[in-house]
């Protein structure tokens, strides 16, 4: 079983799901890029040290098979490979290679190889194609679909980028076989953000199959990998350049990016937006925004998914990490406060505002 | 007297065009920006060491007069300040003063000060607003209209960069007068170009008018700047992402920037694309592509400019630069070719067809 989802943004794209999908590139590809194959153009295959052992080879082969010439390109797995001296460092491969613009940048594997590759792709000489090809359920569910590219700078996070849309997104189900359960979770925490925002029947689905019981069960994942593209489909074809109703998306974020740069980046991702979602919706259950049970139900929710509900932070602690964030905007607050399960609103608040709101959020 | 050209590009712009407007911001930035600085939002004023002493403390002070809360970044002169490491430390200032969304770059200089803050400001929490404040007549009539952003790497120029309109161009005539006369030739050599490509009364009037010996001839300047940048508009609202048409514009700048790479960059740019037209259009009138005498009437002109016609290179040596440039497409090379005076069209080549156009062109 296949999924594909059309992403009708300035420029389209499809994202293909489905199992064994690596293989099928052949198929898949769009003909603008199968073209440039034919015609013996580059592949350029980015991917990090843990991803290259496990299916850098096998991706290698079906570009050649398709007439590319592949040249591969391993960096550090994690964050240090979104620096900017890295950045530099893949430009000057590109060039050092005499990439062209009609040539191909393949993003293999999670968010970090799809956010570094995604910004080369954009830059390097001004826009060159590119192919995320994800290997994570955090990359399949979030960053390959949306434009978002970026890389870190010492002062924080993402704070460097550009909006630019692959060609192609690729999600072989069968990658996520290899991650490590932490990592599924952290993936699973962006899934039911989804179902939060946006899709109860998602969420009840989520509640009766918890996901990292069924790792085996590729038609499901297919399934729900698809809902929450299609999800994040239908709010960036409305909000291309993140100006408005985008910003549902950072349900739990912004809390959830305070905890990351509280813990050193200690906590992982998805345990941050998790524990974020947690704080947010007691607050707001507390406020009687959403109706009550709301915020034990997503409790039990994600504990069952491995994710934590509780930060080891104070709420000062969480505040002066939201202040410094790249969202805050004309000295407020935009939080995504739920409303009921399946719907979310975005609220601007004042400092003091927010304050009070996490302070009822974390008790 | 002032001119100005609105630029109809998918996000439109105006260019401001006469003297003393650095003195007028307050009226001729857009509503948009004005706003910011009421609310008391930050300017980052970028600019670099030569042009910092002679404009940066009028600049600042009208900024900070408008509301603005002034941020001054000086970076070197010179190429240096597009380098990969320049660009980093740039978006360190930007973060490390906790520069938004709502900011606005300023980009007070030449082209490289131009180029350098339109690829900061693309891609600094993936797009900030930014003004352009060309000093320089490369800049007012090339550099700071288009959207072309880029930086350097150590494997060529301008292999890095963005698409990204700046918000307004205001271009400040009187500064001209402080531009040592090689650099104010640089200039003129894309004005003749704008002459060659697109408008032989521009051309006519160049010929009858030599802008070197007019330098205090204010209404002039900002006439024939006004005719480039409306010409450039011309060329860009029909193809703003350079997949044809804007192709014309590199007339004489393929084989430029041969040259440039040639001498180590010790040719400057404007003294190579004018090399470079002077080779083409000799070449162009040997095969009959355009009429007698074109190719003689360049040359005087150039030199009536001070601007050199023949360069120190072989037909090899030329060659050789042209094929590691950023615009060979397909095995081929695109050179821009005179038909007549204010005419000229693109011709794809094979590198044989490229030699034997050069060699022609050399003697």
């Amino acid at each position: 079983m296949r999924k594909t989802i059309h992403v009708d943004t300035a420029h389209p794209y499809d994202v293909h799901i489905g199992a064994g999908l690596l293989d099928d590139l052949a198929e898949l590809l769009p003909e603008k890029i199968r073209n440039v194959a034919a015609g013996g153009g580059k592949a350029v295959l980015l991917t990090d040290e843990h991803v290259d052992p496990l299916y850098g080879d096998r991706t290698a082969q079906n570009l050649s098979a398709l007439g590319f010439q592949v040249l591969r390109t391993v960096v550090p797995a994690g964050e240090t490979a979104k620096s900017g001296d890295c950045y530099l460092r893949q430009l000057s491969f590109l060039a050092g290679n005499h990439v062209s613009r009609q040539d191909v940048i393949f993003a293999l594997g999670g968010g970090v190889a799809g956010d570094l590759s995604g910004f080369l792709a954009a830059t390097y000489q001004r826009g060159i194609p590119f192919v995320q090809l994800p290997t994570t359920l955090l990359a399949a569910v979030d960053s390959s679909v949306g434009g978002k590219t970026a890389i870190n700078l010492p002062e924080g996070k993402n704070l460097a980028g550009a909006f630019y849309q692959p060609s192609a997104v690729i999600m072989d189900t069968d990658t996520l076989d290899t991650l490590e359960p932490s990592v599924f979770a952290d993936g699973c925490a962006e899934v039911i953000k989804y179902g939060m925002i946006w899709d109860a029947a998602l969420y009840r689905r989520l509640s009766e199959n918890i996901l990292p019981s069924c790792r085996s069960d590729k038609e499901l994942q297919a399934e729900i990998i698809a809902a929450c593209v299609d999800i994040k489909r239908q709010v960036v074809v409305q909000d291309e350049l993140d100006k408005g109703l985008r910003n549902l998306l950072n349900f739990g974020h912004t809390i959830g990016h305070s905890i990351e740069k509280n813990s050193g980046f200690a906590i992982s991702h998805g345990s941050a937006v998790a524990m974020g979602m947690a704080i947010v919706t007691r607050a707001a259950e507390k406020e009687g925004i959403c109706e009550k049970g709301t915020a034990d139900g997503l409790k039990n929710l994600l504990e069952a998914y491995g994710l934590p509900a509780e930060a080891p932070f104070t709420t000062e602690q969480l505040l002066a990490g939201m202040l410094s964030d790249k969202k805050i905007e004309g000295g407020g607050i935009n939080l995504i406060l739920p409303r009921k399960i399946g719907e979310c609103f975005i609220s601007h608040m004042d400092v003091a505002q927010a304050q009070k709101l996490l302070a009822g959020g974390r008790s």
